[in-house]
């Protein structure tokens, strides 16, 4: 992170409540429509802005991109980055389709227009759930509806709900962040909960502020504080035909982001988006345990980011982790196959904060306190290159037997 | 494989018993020398040629060697690729020991070469096991005294046995190749079974023949075999430290393989080799199910195998395999993540034969179909590119919470 860090913060943050609707000039809704089968289920959200809205988002890397994906990109090309709404259902992905899917991705948006008095293109779509199942139209457009004519400022508890599938718990986090000039807020929620990286995995993100911000200035804003946040999370280095990350950005709070009040902006996206991506990796598939894993010391940000994802999604490092065994050996063997060059004699691990191995040799007396720490729920791995300046962390969680039966069973 | 296969054969190819000495000219031994705790567990093997043999090796690509790949590696450029035997043990890998590995490595080397009259750079070493733990000389060395004074050419079996660590059934195979101008035999033993991926991950396999091969030719045979057989295979996308592959041609059968003979030596070492290989993923850790992950029309057979890698790999394609669930989405998912190109709409999917995703589009009516062939323990996955004539294999196993258990508990 520290690369990202200002030198001189002229600015301050604190949480907030309200979740993705706690910045003024946004509204949320959820219903109940009948994709998920679960009677009363929460499983279709309308995020709409007051009046209009600067809007950025980030989309999955796979080249299977679900209908949604294809339609939100469509639509922010057309409307410029200016928008009203999102609308996002669970439990059907409208992943794999074919046309009919494309066509129902734009009647998502055809329908919340309708409702809201704006321009289709100016609704960006989201869908997560079984891919290769076509979405049940006649039950979507009703709840479309109703959700339109219940938008309201205190709903973001209920559409954090509504985009959950197998995820344990709701993921919503909001900041105030206060300049010299006035203050803004950040919002956001997200859903995990499998299938997490790398760039986007079924993650779907939100993110609303009322600062004043272009949409060049905030899809850079987006885009360097998911580098450090949702696409430095890693739950089991899948990544899904769906995975969208949002922002809008509704300007009522009146503070206009420039280039000189940019790091205030990014850093009031970090922290929210930071603690959305924890809490993904907290609510990972059979997740018992979060795991941060900082690499420093290397060549550059880019090695070390490497180094890091390489151990984190390690079976066997997250398995030794779910059985609190400080077994650096598998640390140093992930580290060896990275793909990145630094010189082994040079490589320390520490395992909750002990030192395990220093300059290519074990410091194995130290390893029964490891064991100990590696007992709580969350362990940090430190590896250092020797190599030369540059760090990052990436995060991940323990492999468990319950991610086998998770994941066995989910479809059938 | 169809890319190796020589279009018209001039040889045929028989299974044959004896393993690793079925061909002439080599003996080979196994005792428990006690490095493994259990009482007459075998843990050293010797494995020795009459006289001289031409040797090849691959050796891990992980950056932390471990120190008897070092010295394996530095005893090859000593002797020209002209050896007498190999010592390996089992139950402690000599990896990650410093400048006192090196020396124990180099000592087992010097110890053999003692008994069987030869150079201790005519000695190659492999050691498997605990990452991080010195190897106990006291009690290896009279172990190699011991086996160097037992060889045989009845031993392969006790050989094969004495390399297993969590190998859960000792692997060797050996073939006899007939050509026109006589006959040669090709024996081979390898262990497993974590770790297993890309380019030789916490596998020793060892090939001998008493074909009269050079050591380049026989090098260029190993590096070719090894393509579609060890390197096709994985376990869980882990690479050790002390990953090694060895071969040793006798020259005793007097059959000389030139370039024109070349073909029958690849295809008995692809034969070998293949067994072995598939045995390695059949044993892995936890694994139920045999993977057979076959991609054609493919534009070259590099994306082909990186396609056939990532699904093999995806750790949400094993697990739907272990449920016997045919869910073609993950598969879908998995390709779109390779960082290989092609067109998602003529992308085909197959499983267990039957014809689950099409152009884009599920065919979920075949889907039960499916999930019964699920239930049997060889599942094959077949997906087409549709982007040229290229195809490759990739050999898999399923996830289970076996696996967790087993590496969650390992070094405890």
């Amino acid at each position: 992170m520290a690369d990202v860090m200002p030198s001189t913060r002229h600015f301050t943050i604190t949480p907030l409540s309200g979740g993705i609707t706690a910045p003024t000039g946004f509204r949320a809704a959820a219903v109940h429509c009948g994709i998920k089968a679960t009677a009363g289920a929460l499983d279709l959200a309308v995020l709409a802005v007051d009046t209009f809205a600067s809007m950025a988002a980030l989309f999955t890397t796979n080249l299977a991109q679900a209908a949604p994906v294809l339609v939100s990109k469509r639509h922010l090309e057309v409307n410029g980055g200016v928008g009203c709404a999102i609308v996002v259902n669970s439990g059907c992905a409208n992943a794999c389709t074919g046309s009919n899917g494309l066509a129902n991705a734009a009647r998502m948006a055809d329908e919340t227009a309708l409702d809201l008095g704006c321009q289709p293109e100016q609704v960006l779509v989201a869908s997560t759930g079984v891919i290769g199942v076509g979405l049940q139209m006649d039950r979507l457009v009703p709840g479309i509806h109703e959700a339109c004519s219940s938008l309201a400022h205190g709903n973001a508890g209920d559409a954090a709900r509504a985009i959950m599938t197998t995820d344990p718990f709701p993921k919503e986090h909001a900041v105030r962040v206060e300049t010299s000039r006035g203050s803004f807020a950040v919002g956001g929620m997200a859903k995990g909960s499998g299938m997490i990286e790398p760039n986007m995995a079924t993650m779907l993100g939100f993110l609303t502020t009322d600062a004043r911000v272009t949409p060049a200035l905030l899809q850079r804003a987006l885009r360097e504080s998911a580098r450090d946040t949702f696409n430095a999370i890693t739950v089991d280095g899948e990544c899904s035909t769906n995975d969208s990350l949002f922002a809008m950005a509704s300007g009522t709070s009146g503070i206009v982001i420039d280039e000189e009040r940019y790091p205030a902006l990014l850093e009031g996206f970090l922290a929210a988006s930071r603690e959305l991506a924890l809490g993904i990796v907290r609510g990972g598939e059979g997740a018992t345990k979060l795991i941060a894993v900082t690499v420093r010391r290397a060549r550059t940000g880019d090695d070390a980011r490497q180094v890091a994802r390489t151990i984190a999604n390690s079976p066997l490092v997250k398995t030794a982790v779910h059985g609190a065994d400080p077994n650096w050996g598998r640390i140093v063997a992930a580290a060896g196959r990275s793909g990145v060059v630094f010189d082994i004699g040079r490589l320390t691990v520490h395992l909750g904060g002990i030192l395990l191995f220093e300059n290519g040799l074990p410091h194995d007396e130290a390893a029964p306190k490891a064991a100990e720490i590696l007992k709580g729920d969350t362990v940090d791995i430190e590896v250092h290159l020797g190599a030369g300046d540059a760090a990052a962390t990436i995060w991940g969680c323990d492999l468990s037997a319950e991610y086998v039966r998770i994941n066995g069973e989910y479809r059938t």
